[in-house]
């Protein structure tokens, strides 16, 4: 929050009907206020910076023609939604913004009647508007809908659905497509290309009715019809420009494309459409960091850019000097590059997150083997299916929570021909700041039940390299790797190529009284606990003056790397060694590890006892992530504590 | 198969290579040979008429044309591939097509080289003919890749995906739109009207050159650039039709509309653009049930029509001739109707199945409150959520195996905001004659990890109206209903509305020995094998001479009727009072309703045997719904033998 003497106006806001108080000439003002808290503001409060500077203008435009909450603002990936939480009465609590019990990530309804819908994930704007629209004309209400999607989302499918069923439902819903050639990383595809041609042509305007008149004396034209004059101008324009309008041809109504940035004009043509009837487009120019200076030279860097010298511009560096191990994805990034210059079947499907995988480091190497599909997290999947069919490996890197897009195309375009290709599950587990929307907690669950899917998870950086070489060896049918984001636990991360047995776990260690099977990176949490718990319990002993070496606690730690095929071996000599086993996995506890170690020892009538750790059945919420482990009961000292009670029951 | 005599050409024709062999001039006898052939087959034994038939030619005119199967044809949504499958190796065995061990209802390579793609759920194939020919181009082969995708098809989010990557990838790949303008039902959305305005324009070409002469006079056009030319050209055409071209817009070459039911014609557009580079669409009007006169009149009806007489096209009644209970999906579609009567709020979505899941009923009555979104499963359930977000209670209604699809929606647009929707799940568990595509086995497993979720399935017809009544009032958040395809097991259907409380199984016989939990309608299977086995153990033990009274088998059985919140009364009841439980469930055996009451028992420390029966982790294939329950043991009998088995090992 910048020190509110500074600002002459944005203080006096706290709702946008303060907003709508101010005369037009007022809003730059507010604008530039409102630009500047955000920067100030995530200087030292880390989020997402580019997008949220782009909209500014749009979102004051926005709050002050519409009579929000009773309108409906539904905003396309919350990110950009920052300086609409400053202006809907979140401005004194935004420095919590992202922080655990603080202000939420991105917008939801629980938080704010402002916030109408949902928006971690990309494209769902014009479906969830398009319903709010029908639902205002059930209820006969006059309420206005505006969905606002970036052109980055408008590649995914969802998007496509939402504009095909608004142009042929009645609705007077209107969608804005904030177009700045971006997602995260720049966005790509036919659309993309399709919205950057769409540009106003001066001639247009000149020459529109010369031609008009031509084709009306050769017959050509209906003056009479109002869709076929629409159609006609648009058409003169398409040819004046060189191309064609795909919403216009769907009946939706197109205007723009106009600057964005420009907050009068914004008010002037949103006043213009806002009470047209049916389904319309305000096509809209805007710039990614518009307002400072170094988020606007590099967009994807300061999408979400960390800490930062307001000043200068300066990103700061972590606090640690000290070598840190590296982030799993630069180790998944630097090893598919390895792997496909010894493998040349490989190659690299990543849907709009090239910069967020690290797959960019291949892009740039090889850049006829790497596909940045767009956002578009099915196609990728089945498009990676088509590759395979056809002897490509793809390695498919996919947020894990980003995976549930393409469940189906996992199941029906892969698994379904068991073809050789590799998923890789990227920011699996609990992500942190960025909250429910992002943290990946069902995809252990939802992919077990799949048949033919190896479905494994590194406890380690050289794990994960030993799975990603096991994964490209032919054979294997689809093979799933899933890790967390954030760092691993090896300064020392390159090691040499192993080939793992699939379906194969190790002991970490040894012990008597309890196992502990855990699976992926969260076994170093197990670790620690471990140790935790046998320093208690020997304390315990000595405190009560028993001999301590005779009743030390004896903790086995076994990694089952493979939740499928899962390692019988290792659950046999569990089954049969052990009274008490407690599972961990970063996962929600239903369907995950924990219920197929039970089905396990339920159908070789196995008599143990089995605690499950996991993440419990409800939406976690936002935080750091030793913040929310300690939440949720998946810290050290928490599993510590579930494995004194466990042996304790014994 | 017709009597081989009557047909001159096909029956030499085992291969496409056969069929290269002809003159063009032949090929129209083929196509009435062909179309003949899949007509009498289909009389005797059923499967999808009308799709097939629309498409002769075009299969004909392809398999000519293109050099299979090293050229690669992807077919979207196998229905229409009946034609593919007689020409290529498999008319011997077409008459075995979807019976148990027979050929597969839908394309799968696993059958044959010439099915280069699984397609049974829509949309896919452009996904995975781009990875196809991504693969060629890497490989430098000179491949040719088509796909054949329905004006259906084409409103499914995956397609515009699929369609948007093929404009910025490099590829020479071949879209086929085939519109009939239909899927099952009549297609919507704006991209079907969009491709029913796509028309030739007989002053086309006549004035193109005029206004091409103007333009560049006035210094507009810029004759040296090809992509300008195109693109001119284009903007001409879609002035002349008064219509835009969208995928020229996305510089995809686009060509047709065109005659897709004269083979001779296809043969020749298609070798004219065969070698073009870069990506093209051929647009081609077909006419589904194309060739025989009743399903040209009613192709929602002869989609799949049963068994017909070939002569007069009368459609054949079941054999049995006594009351029958309704289909679960009539009952649900009655129901909804009634419902909606009752309750304002409530409004009925379906993804293009209003006739398969009956909510046709409500659409003829209120057509208003009805929506009909395409194929389009993603946008169905979010556009739901929009619509509950303000208010309304909608009913979205998707099968079973295409709620895949829409995995993330659930999630994130729904779930997560805890709306008080109805998601009802028809055709879950085995379908039968469908196969692994259309089996509706995932959705237990894949829904019970998601918080906020209720999951319900009733054992029959009564239960399901009273499920649904319950589903509507009030505050219970999302509330799926899951259900097979077929008939219930009540004659009289119809009872009275009553609340269920929501977390509540209810025990249909008391017992000792064991106690079986089942879920939904796969519970009528339990109550026949528990008279199975407790006859079969009278009579052993009559056998055995010992007293049948005294030692009667006594079975206790649970309707768990929710899955999600799980009952923990009756686990309480069962994990205390028994030492054996079977569960038993019409979904995937990992995750679903076993693995809840496994995590029960272990989170209780019960000490019991749970065996839990449930579909094999493996895709299971294709026949009636009772071979394929006896197949994978859950058939009465299998069950039965399960109860005696787990009883005798006490």
């Amino acid at each position: 929050m910048g020190d509110n003497n500074e600002y002459k106006i944005l203080t006096k806001i706290d709702y946008p009907s303060d907003l709508r108080t101010l005369q037009v000439e007022q809003l730059p003002v507010v604008c530039d206020e409102l630009r500047k808290d955000i920067i100030k503001e995530l200087s030292v409060n880390p989020g997402h910076l580019a997008s949220s500077l782009g909209v500014v203008e749009l979102t004051v435009a926005l709050h002050y023609v519409f009579n929000t909450p009773y309108d409906r603002i539904v905003w396309d990936v919350g990110h950009q939604a920052y300086g609409h939480k400053i202006l809907t009465g979140r401005r004194d609590k935004f420095c919590t913004n992202r922080k655990l019990h603080g202000i939420k990530p991105f917008p939801h309804p629980d938080e704010s009647e402002y916030d109408t819908f949902c928006c971690g994930h990309a494209s769902n704007s014009i479906s969830a508007a398009l319903g709010m629209a029908v639902a205002a004309k059930l209820h006969n209400e006059k309420r206005k809908v505006v969905a606002v999607i970036g052109d980055g989302s408008m590649s995914g499918g969802l998007a496509f659905e939402g504009i095909n069923n608004a142009s042929s439902t009645p609705n007077d819903m209107l969608i804005i497509i904030n177009d700045n050639h971006m997602s995260i990383d720049k966005s790509v595809g036919g659309m993309r290309k399709y919205l950057l041609q769409l540009t106003t042509n001066d001639t247009y305007n000149t020459i529109r009715y010369k031609i008009a008149n031509k084709l009306t004396s050769w017959g050509i034209l209906n003056e009479n019809r109002r869709k076929g004059i629409i159609r006609f101008n648009n058409s003169v324009k398409s040819v004046l420009t060189r191309q064609q309008n795909i919403f216009e041809g769907m009946d939706i109504r197109y205007f723009g494309p106009t600057d964005g940035n420009d907050v009068v004009e914004l008010v002037r043509i949103l006043r213009l459409i806002k009470e047209m009837k049916g389904p319309k487009i305000l096509h809209i120019h805007t710039k990614k960091g518009k307002g400072y200076a170094p988020a606007e030279k590099n967009a994807t860097v300061w999408h979400a850019p960390g800490k930062f010298d307001f000043e200068s511009g300066e990103r700061l560096e972590s606090e640690c000097n000290a070598p840190q191990p590296p982030k799993f994805q630069d180790v998944f990034g630097k090893t598919l590059l390895e792997l496909a210059q010894i493998n040349e079947r490989i190659v690299g499907v990543t849907p709009a997150m090239p910069t967020g995988c690290s797959m960019n480091i291949m892009m740039k190497a090889m850049p006829k083997r790497t596909f940045d599909v767009g956002i578009a997290e099915g196609h990728a999947v089945t498009f990676s299916g088509g590759m395979a069919k056809d002897g490509l490996l793809p390695f498919c890197n996919i947020y894990s929570s980003f995976m549930q897009r393409a469940y189906d195309n996992i199941i029906h375009d892969v698994a379904l021909m068991n073809l050789d290709m590799v998923l890789c599950l990227d920011r699996a587990g609990i992500v942190g700041e960025d909250g429910p929307t992002h943290h990946g907690a069902f995809d252990l669950a939802f992919l077990r039940p799949i048949p033919n899917l190896t479905i494994s998870s590194p406890l380690d950086e050289h794990e994960l390299r030993k799975l990603m070489f096991t994964a490209q060896i032919k054979g294997h049918g689809p093979f799933v790797i899933r890790y967390p984001r954030g760092r691993g636990s090896h300064v020392d991360w390159h090691c040499d190529f192993e080939e793992l047995t699939v379906g194969k776990g190790r002991k970490l260690r040894d012990g008597k009284d309890i196992a502990i099977l855990s699976l992926g990176p969260i076994g170093t949490e197990v670790s620690k606990a471990i140790m935790i718990a046998e320093m208690k319990s020997a304390n315990e002993k000595f405190d009560a003056g028993s001999s301590a070496e005779a009743h030390q606690l004896s903790v086995a730690h076994y990694d089952m790397r493979f939740l499928k095929p899962i390692d019988e071996e290792i659950l046999h000599e569990v089954g049969s060694r052990f009274k008490h086993v407690i599972t961990v996995e970063d996962g929600v506890i239903s369907g995950g590890l924990g219920s197929a170690v039970l089905e396990f020892m339920a159908d070789h009538n196995y008599n143990v006892s089995v605690k499950r750790i996991g993440i419990p059945d409800k939406f976690v919420e936002h935080g750091k992530v030793s913040e929310l482990y300690h939440l949720i009961g998946m810290d050290a000292e928490s599993i510590a504590k579930e494995i004194c009670d466990e042996v304790v029951k014994s």
